[in-house]
């Protein structure tokens, strides 16, 4: 397979962003449909970069025979649904997390993407980040030795919509990467139990209903090692990702979160300006997941993220998500 | 008073420290004794240092007028019979961490300083610390808004004895200092729920015995902010404290643990080199802390750490070792 | 004009880059054709990237309707006729840096470019790499005030072959970067005078030969400001490139070097990898250059790095090389 | 020898730094008189610090048996008369930088302290400060092999008297640090050749009157390696000294600049305090020098930074100035 044609299923903003990608940064991807119930945004967004189709309904996505695969950004309570559409429609998926939001839809997923012999890869960028994939190394040649403390954090820039925040949703939606990351920096090691504290610290008028904004998870895996999970959803100074390894051999650091290496010193001392989103501080490697998914395609190989390393992050998240309702620690689901 | 005549007790490294800075760094203040229950020890750095005297017995301290306060660096366990015997004695107390590990004895040791009007000062030498203070200036101005995320670590440059370390002195003796950190980013806040989990991870083989050589512990405060305590007894890259404070107006990382600012490029890339241990790191602390007590001494203010601030960690650390034998949250005693 | 069908004149390192920016990074460029003496060369880049013509011939380009405009990437001395012939074939130019070897070239250069009214562009890239831009813009919103002291730097990671490089090459094709960077650092001030050191330390065996591997330049503008190149072609750590403006109103630096933001802290410490060479540090900026030399041909918009500004560039050059031989300060000609 | 009586000639501001270092810093120190022409000045100082004697007359030091040794902090264009008084009196010298303003004085000031047989040691602090210190390791163990380029710059926080600064203070007060620590830097190798440029930047309405207020001196040493040293006597972000050394083993890069490690992300970035003045900066480092000076007298040792190195910087230092005034390179004399 030469060029792999690809509909992008939801127009939002990061759908956009995979969009441009396939359409753009990728030499051996075809952006062949943008499908989105609205019909102005799928027509608006398949215009401005070419696209051949707009599609309100995947159902059309499945008739084209120039949609060999979809890159999966609609809400996240649809994903699991269309994973299962789409690997029933023969088609190789690339899903935004959370791929599911309950274990079961997951599985349903990882089974439907196994049954049509397609490739499932899930968007946990971070992977796919210069400073995650370094420090990755390290742990891949035994500089770093076995993991004892780990730490991953995320913290929005703010200006969310309080309204619009379930009370999982840090877990589901945010600290999801950070639950992944943790694995991915633990190899071969699996989360065993959770605790989980969480507040609306940003928003607390909000907090009698059950907002949560601010949440902090301490994740034991089966070798041992601990880790902690952070994440708020407002810091004053952008968009924040970090990581942490402490091995025995060392320790790894990731994320600095400056916008360049460009420092202004002046009479209130040194400055370097901040990163203020994701799509800011993370762009190769939204395009790289992008790029790794097509050449799994085209060369039939495995997905480097899969179906079961969305599971197994969901499973620590709902882990979190229930130490926070019962206030004591959960252990997490196979 | 000019100059306050100051007894040393216990002669150990910490101690040896502390018995330099009263006869060398201070100009106010006089090494007057060494006291230690091995002769040698006594007399060995009483010489060293010009001290006028050397005893094998605190009481002997307590019949030298020369001596007006007392620098106590014995043993953890006897911290707090020391403090009620110098107050008794109506000399003022520099008590090293933990000032107690009960909170009955922290109690005692708190009243017995109130009720001779001594000045009673806790060794938690990070307030002193140049980016700790300047933490705080940011919390005191308003620069950082209210405190939503805490954290703070400490990871020691291993060498340890497992056979010597008892399973809370992970808590009770090194993160003491995080609990205290921990307050001190979070002025006015009090702990109120600890969960903790703790391992031998460095020393494995040791587990059975109860051995905690890494621990991670979140601490709930009453202002709704989250805070994580973190240690380890061993990194390979030497002493390594942080803190961070995640604010409504910002945030404020402290400690980057380089041994200077040297710099070298070679063929690996950029190497700085790392602190290896806490006289290295801290000696202005530890020296600034002293200089403060003999303030608080000669001006008759009170201390800037107080035994309330030592049993308020206290409880916090009790907290977190009950937490690991329990496995579930645990409140903090008042 | 939709997208520009441009030719690729020259297939080697830096040649090769570029093509790919034209085949695939760039949504409103076509690379229409590769052009190189070698025809083999010429056709294995234009197979690989799908470029629909390989020419051996630059003329051929001339006869070729499809070729809006050409990217220069052929050896130094050839520059100035190429850019006069595409000139003359009406095509749009953009030009590796140095556009001309002498003044008198880079006058037919321009002339020729402005006779035809196309747009010409030279790859000075580092006004489009982040660190540089931020700190322009600092200088264009009054924040650095009035620049008293600059800094530009380039180090090679070395493997240079010695009997390549002429006495000027240091000067003409490397340290040409740096004079144009001074000069964007900057802004409306020129160069008046330079004084120049230079010497074979890196193979101290090619001196009696005249081989200039090493070099520092200090240049005087005309606003006062005192600046300072400097270059060497190895550097055990890898490829710098540096850059510092002292202001008025404070200083800005640019270029950090390291590869990405994962640090290793390991028994000798903490451990940055460093960038190894020019296609590391500034893919973005290389992409820039050229996304901003389609827009101007698209838009009929001037190019923002002129003609004028390679000659200002080359006369500093040309001075620094006087000075080497003369051994005192020279005058930059006009 | 237990401790070494020192009498501080010059009770500036940089002479109260060194008196309090002898008071109360260095425990084999004694600050036995404090001389300086202003009675009050003297006595107010020596009554702060508990010295024994004020004088106005450093002949009153030499009749004083409890003077061992001086540390010169008079004004620069005393300095030389005072070390050869103070040899020629058998006393030990510690002299501020510059110990000479021509090459005959600093001759006669070698010459009178090798004949005395006592110590002369230079105030070049920067060799005593940590970054430089572990730079200079670096190349003493052949880790940065032979240096080909240095750099070392100094940059004053500002507010500055334009009418008493003489259009040599540049080169002879303040780069004179910079020539030293470019000798310190290269290791046995001595300054050839100087080319120098100054100007008034900073205060340009002074120009005319021969104010110099910025330079950049390019200095090239007898094993090839070329050097930059560089002054402002305005930096809006506080005091700033660095240096770097280029090897062929690499790179040491030394000065930070920052006030301690903590560092403030907000709204407009990440912001690090900056250090404001040279006592801020070099605590350790003065008080290094004189500590390290107080054993060579104790031991009978020679110094560490000698006469001669004074009189090599200065040679650099006068070659420079003379470079200004002729516009050309001027040879270092030996």
């Amino acid at each position: 397979m030469d060029t792999v044609g690809v509909a992008l299923i939801g127009s939002g903003r990061m759908g956009a962003f995979h969009a441009e990608t396939l359409a753009r940064r990728l030499p051996h991807a075809r952006l062949a449909a943008v499908v989105d119930p609205a019909p102005d945004a799928a027509e608006r967004l398949a215009g401005a970069l070419g696209a051949d189709r707009a599609y309100t309904d995947v159902a059309q996505a499945w008739d084209d025979p120039a949609v060999q695969a979809v890159v999966i950004a609609a809400p996240a309570r649809s994903h699991a649904d269309l994973v299962v559409a789409a690997a029933g429609a023969g088609r190789h998926v690339f899903c935004e997390k959370p791929m599911a939001v309950t274990l079961p839809e997951a599985g349903r997923a990882i089974d439907a993407a196994r049954s049509a012999g397609v490739v499932l890869q899930v968007g946990f960028n971070r992977r796919f980040a210069a400073d995650w994939g370094a420090a990755r190394a390290l742990l891949d040649d035994g500089t770093l030795g076995t993991p004892r403390l780990l730490r991953s954090l995320t913290r929005d820039p703010g200006g969310f919509d309080p309204s619009r925040v379930l009370p999982d949703t840090i877990f589901l939606e945010t600290l999801i990467h950070d639950f992944d990351t943790l694995r991915f920096l633990n190899p071969g090691a699996e989360a065993v139990e959770v605790s989980a504290v969480g507040d609306a610290l940003v928003e607390p008028g909000w907090r009698d209903r059950g907002l949560l904004d601010t949440a902090v998870v301490t994740v034991r895996f089966d070798n041992g090692a601990m880790a902690v999970a952070e994440a708020c959803f407002e810091a004053a100074y952008g968009y924040d990702v970090r990581g942490e390894v402490l091995g025995s051999g060392g320790m790894a650091t990731m994320g600095d979160g400056r916008r360049s290496g460009m420092a202004f010193s002046g009479p209130a001392g040194r400055l370097v300006e901040t990163v203020r989103g994701d799509q800011e501080l993370f762009p190769e490697a939204y395009t790289a997941e992008l790029a790794a998914f097509v050449e799994a395609v085209r060369q039939g190989r495995p997905a480097p993220v899969t179906g079961e390393d969305a599971r197994a992050a969901l499973a620590i998240a709902l882990a979190a998500a229930e130490s926070v309702r019962t206030g004591g620690p959960v252990r997490v689901e196979k």
